[in-house]
């Protein structure tokens, strides 16, 4: 396991969106932008699943996936493996907090599932010539 | 071939940043912002590889890629495979563009080629019941 610094769960929590990319087994990959997503702990994150199609289908044959979010020219990418609850106390938390986004945005939204992946390693992919070095 | 319709032609070019996301031959997903980007016709685009590392290894060991961008609540996916240009009219044209934006944004940026996405399928990622459909 590998955990995230104070300044990378900052800006986890300040980005409006992060990007969750998931591969086929035989790798053809997919990439979406989330909104709904929040930190367990320093090396754990989740992240609700309200439409996800390919994603899930892609996380299911094949759970490990890549979580990278930037602003500006500072940005980082949490490589691991994700379990998918859709039942339990989690879960059930999850599925209240998008309720309560749906009704602050006034768009229908409902958790299919709390996607929790478990941070493996985290690279830089700030612009330069570090982009894309393993930092933990 | 895919052929984006007018109107994915334009957010493509509105939005600051795109996402590329590759796999590994074995399915281990990879995804990076890009902002070198532009529209070559309805069914190639082109990326310029300024900071590229595991991107890169990726589409030298399997050429399957997405491209998604988004912006509010409409937003596309590009899938198909990349050839790299590394030498040529397009590389050259490719390294005076980037030389371009490099002076302009006093940052240092070189490209190191020209990523030619040759477009396959095109999905939707607006969030909704349609998330992830196939569009074109």
């Amino acid at each position: 396991m590998a955990q995230m610094t104070e300044r990378m769960q900052e800006l986890f929590n300040t980005v409006r969106t992060a990007i969750l990319s998931t591969a086929t087994a035989d790798g053809s990959p997919n990439a979406v932008p989330v909104g709904a997503k929040k930190i367990i702990d320093a090396e754990t994150i989740l992240i609700s699943d309200q439409f996800f199609n390919k994603t899930l289908a892609n996380m299911k044959a094949n759970p490990r996936v890549a979580v990278t979010f930037w602003e500006g020219h500072e940005g980082y990418q949490l490589k691991g493996s994700v379990t998918i609850e859709t039942s339990g106390q989690r879960y059930e938390e999850t599925a209240r907090w998008i309720q309560e986004m749906s009704e602050k945005a006034g768009f229908p939204l409902k958790s299919k599932g709390a996607v929790i992946l478990h941070i493996e390693e985290i690279f830089g992919v700030s612009p330069g010539p570090g982009a894309g070095k393993k930092l933990v």
